[in-house]
């Protein structure tokens, strides 16, 4: 194994299939039919797992996923809008980020990493503040693996008449989320998570009125969703140089999604991943951060251990040369490591992580954990 | 042919080496060392090519080359700045309309679409305007193929102490820049052009001192250069999730730039690709649409025959099933097509596709050319 090129258990980019990066051996013109017909055909799969072509709009863009979630709230967020951003890690804090850089006035909501936002948290923010006009949350905060209650503050939202912009970049594709029950106004992922594409272009599910009415709100030419959609919709092209491999690697991947089983299959398969995981992680006595309840099937953080002999740096070198690749913690407060459950493996590899880590930990005489 | 994947003879997605695409099969991790290191690869043999290790900072963007070139714009031109536009073609225009969404100030000066901007009008307007900061300059016009005298430019402008930015997208790598003589402060390319390798990032030559100012400059998150150089100066990763498989097929493909005998091989194949496509073009009568010295060896547009029986969608479908893409013309007032001369492709394919091109307008019985 350790010969090969080891196995990402990282939220992105992950483990690809085989079928998946040989769809990268042909080249692409951007122009061409039979690309156009690639493109509509990624969107229009995109749209059918969130049951979503009735009311929203696919729009793919390059770059990554950072890129789209800008794109959405530089679009979708008037120029005079104000936008009220959940926090509970990392990739909430950055939400906040752009609007600030935007320029679009915002206020913040901030509960503990290991603290899901309520929605009665939302109603009385929302209560309180009239001027907000758009919530913005991410689904699965990746920096930890917590789940945030979308549905549920979704509808909060919309009791309130108010819009809403949800970053799924690590849980669209394996968490159920239907566009005819949750409300929202754009919902953002990329090709390189649960779909298990190669990273390189993001896509922004757009509430149709929404989109339509956000002409001349963006503060960039290339990040300008309402352009992007219209130039597509009317010339099936892209705007500008799409990354011909990445979309075919990412229209491999959707066969593949639904050859096997859909969103069900993929959930259950990373499920069973993440509890194999947790299974095997606690009788090695590593402590998982969050409690099983606000726990997404994605991506686990667990408490590094407290032995001096542990260190991240050469830990992750013993691991990887066992042919897996881990990803550091993200907590600042928290000394702590993570392991995703997403990209083309199952249950056999999650065992294989596991004996990888119990066979470092040993090596480097780690005890106290 | 006409099974195998045709040839594209577009000004990228170009075609690849079966070497590059195959450098696509393996899965990255962005956090991992061996992939930070062919990042820093990368972008140490990009910076050599321009002989800028001392004086410029290589900074990759992911997404299209659009978005490098706005992140150039929004980062390195201060909000107070003002650019003047040199235009003569549709990516000049482009640049414009950057300015214009951003909110910089910028005044315009635009020459036919088969006419070069000169260093005295550069001379002539920049003494007529000192509130103009910054130039902004096509290398090579994609939509013709026609190239601007850049080390001219380049000069006038220093003298007059303002600053240049230099769209080089369909240039960088197959035209000689030397960034010890040709001063400026931004220099944009992507990955899917001359340097052959797949289309998904850009990158932004940057004038050190220059980038070291531009802090705050930029109204994106994602686009700003300052930010992203600064984060991978630092931790030798990319800030946001990089296009892997991009990247890395970047790398093989200057290897193999290298190995082929760098710029001056690439230019004198790319030379012969266009005289060898001239000469067999002329001789079927096709006239090109702009005369020799001003043509770059990148792509070629040529005059729609006058034939009613011709219409270009029907003779891209011809030559296509000859196994060659062609590119629309991009001219609003002539008809034109275009044929790229860039690519993993020699003369041999050149000639194939003025046979192909042959034979297609004999089929559709096109007599009047
Ligand atoms: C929830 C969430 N949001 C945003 C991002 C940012 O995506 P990228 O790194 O592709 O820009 C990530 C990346 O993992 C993520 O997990
Ligand atoms: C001169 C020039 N500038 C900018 C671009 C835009 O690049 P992209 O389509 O990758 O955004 C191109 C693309 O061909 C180009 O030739």
């Amino acid at each position: 194994m350790s010969s090969a090129a080891p196995i990402l258990l990282t939220p992105g980019p992950l483990t690809t299939s085989a079928r998946t990066r040989q769809a990268m051996l042909v080249d692409w013109g951007s122009w061409d039919e039979r690309f156009n017909q690639l493109t509509a055909s990624v969107c229009s799969q995109l749209l059918a797992i969130l049951n979503g072509a009735a009311t929203h709009h696919c729009v793919p863009l390059q770059g990554s996923g950072t890129f789209a979630v800008e794109a959405a709230i530089g679009t979708l967020v008037p120029r005079n809008g104000k936008v009220l951003v959940l926090i509970n890690g990392a990739y909430g804090k950055r939400l906040a980020q752009i609007c600030e850089v935007l320029g679009r006035d915002f206020s913040t909501f901030e509960t503990a990493e290991d603290e899901p936002c309520s929605a009665a948290d939302v109603d009385r923010l929302l209560h309180a503040d009239p001027a907000i006009t758009h919530v913005a949350l991410i689904h699965c905060e990746t920096s930890t693996g917590l789940l945030n209650p979308l549905p549920q503050i979704a509808q909060v939202v919309k009791e309130h008449g108010k819009r809403l912009i949800v970053d799924a970049m690590s849980s669209f594709g394996a968490l159920p989320i239907d566009a005819r029950e949750v409300p929202f106004d754009a919902l953002i992922a990329a090709s390189g998570k649960c779909l298990e594409g190669v990273p390189g272009m993001g896509f922004v599910f757009a509430e149709k009125h929404a989109l339509g009415a956000a002409q001349g709100n963006c503060h960039s030419l290339a990040l300008d969703l309402f352009e992007q959609h219209e130039y597509m919709a009317r010339t099936g092209q892209w705007r500008f140089t799409p990354p011909t491999h990445v979309v075919a690697a990412l229209h491999e991947a959707l066969l593949q999604y639904h050859e096997d089983g859909g969103l069900p299959a993929r959930q259950r398969r990373y499920a069973n991943n993440c509890q194999v995981l947790l299974d095997g992680m606690a009788e090695l006595g590593l402590r998982s951060f969050l409690p099983a309840a606000i726990q997404a099937p994605i991506i686990v953080t667990f408490h590094a251990p407290t032995d001096p002999r542990y260190q991240f740096k050469a830990f992750y070198e013993r691991v990887k040369a066992k042919g897996f690749i881990l990803y550091p913690g993200k907590l600042t407060e928290v000394d702590t490591f993570r392991v995703g459950c997403i990209g083309h493996v199952d249950a056999a590899e999650m065992r294989a992580a596991v004996a990888a880590i119990a066979q470092a930990l040993h090596a480097m005489q780690v005890l106290d954990i």
